[in-house]
């Protein structure tokens, strides 16, 4: 079993991703799809007047502050458009792919972060109503019966609370516990850089090997999203997948190059 | 069986819908939602500089336009959003709702209609480049599956042709193939009317039973929209579902009510 992340960023090229996932389904290996989508639900959250808005937490992570409208933009672009048309283009390379999110058939649960602490102006202060969650528990029997049926899932990262409330969750570490719950050997995630670098964004200092032991060090010189990648890698490593591979969306044969060794391999 | 098709129309009391579903599938009577969208997405489409267009056949019958831009946002907001709080709303009521389009495991497989004959100002030309569909065959064995895993299918109306691409289709002819598929007893159309009236919108004019063989003169009498649920109810019937009823989704128990005889009975 293999579990694919698809980052939702510019210059990913999703045919050629679906391609791959293709030739791989059709030799007969099992493949989960993840995707994200920020950069499309910034993009058509401006248009539609109501602007992305970011948030850093005491840690240094940024994450995107999700009122109930945003959350609402944000299941219309991840679960309406990208997830739709990724299953489309699926479809058409042969796939028989069906579409998720964590709230169908509650795939994915999630505890609200409903409060988070975030430094504004070099101050603290806490900031309320946002739809934000952390997967804690993945249907991976659901995805069994699906994979059972000759079905190729294609998850969008939205989780659902344990009261059923939507919640907009990291597609990496959605991508992770995923993978935990089907026990996947390898999670492969793809973006718009070769993989991990020691000095971004000098490619010259990609890691193609990590162990895991040095994931700890790597969190301290990830730079931006590929933080919450290292983190992802690290959960998925925990919960037994045997190899995490970082590799680049752009290419002509994005996880096929993966699988043979470009890009990142942490193991 | 029992498959129920929400309008898309302002005015339908969603929250209400859902909690009758689960009042339902709780009682242990498998349930099928078919949702519309027109509304949501004529909505959208302004905002994000598209504007909806809308063409009239030689037949008298409108519907939209569909350019690739036009399918995008249709899928977006149908298969995203509507169809995402849809399955929100469920869960939080206790069913275990899964969302899914025509795309997702090739549910409904449509033939494109792309060349439509349109008449504009009076003279006929043909329009191309349109992605519509008409549904030709359903997976009722995907539909089974879910049912029996203690799942309720929840069905945006896009279907997708042979060689794998998204159509949007008529939500209540969908519901009406659909309905014959899961070989369900009751089609119930929820809109924001009481019914078919012999005369619209003299509501005093509710038909309270319409015969099967009523059904062809409804088709001179219905107004706008309804037009297309009389042909669903006739293409339901024919496909050995009992009973159609079209009823009032704008009031406390939309469902309840329909199968309690209120609106209009077809069988």
């Amino acid at each position: 079993m293999i579990v694919v992340k698809i980052g939702g960023a510019q210059g990913v090229a999703m045919d050629n991703v679906c391609h791959d996932v293709a030739a791989l389904v059709q030799q007969g290996q099992p493949v989960v799809v993840v995707h994200g989508g920020s950069a499309e639900t910034n993009e058509i959250s401006e248009k539609l007047g109501h602007p992305p808005r970011f948030v850093t937490n005491q840690s240094g992570f940024t994450s995107r502050y999700t009122d109930r409208t945003t959350l609402e933009i944000f299941a219309m672009v991840t679960n309406g458009r990208i997830n739709t048309l990724v299953v489309e283009r699926l479809q058409q390379a042969g796939v028989n792919a069906i579409g998720l999110s964590g709230l169908d058939g509650r795939l994915m649960l999630a505890r609200r972060k409903d409060a988070i602490r975030i430094v504004e102006n070099g101050r603290q202060r806490m900031l309320r109503d946002d739809y934000t969650g952390k997967i804690e528990t993945v249907n991976g029997g659901l995805l069994h019966m699906l994979l059972d049926a000759g079905l190729t899932p294609v998850v969008s990262p939205l989780a659902m609370s344990p009261d059923g409330i939507a919640l907009n969750v990291d597609a990496d570490r959605a991508a992770a516990m995923l993978a935990g719950a089907v026990a996947a050997e390898q999670l492969v995630i793809l973006t718009n850089v070769p993989g991990l670098m020691r000095s971004f964004p000098d490619e010259s200092t990609l890691i193609t090997h990590l162990p895991a032991a040095g994931l700890e060090q790597a969190l301290s010189f990830a730079e931006g999203r590929m933080k919450k990648k290292v983190l992802g890698a690290s959960e998925a490593l925990g919960l037994g997948v045997s190899k995490v591979i970082f590799a680049d969306g752009r290419v002509e044969h994005p996880l096929q190059d993966a699988l043979a060794g470009k890009g990142t391999t942490i193991a």
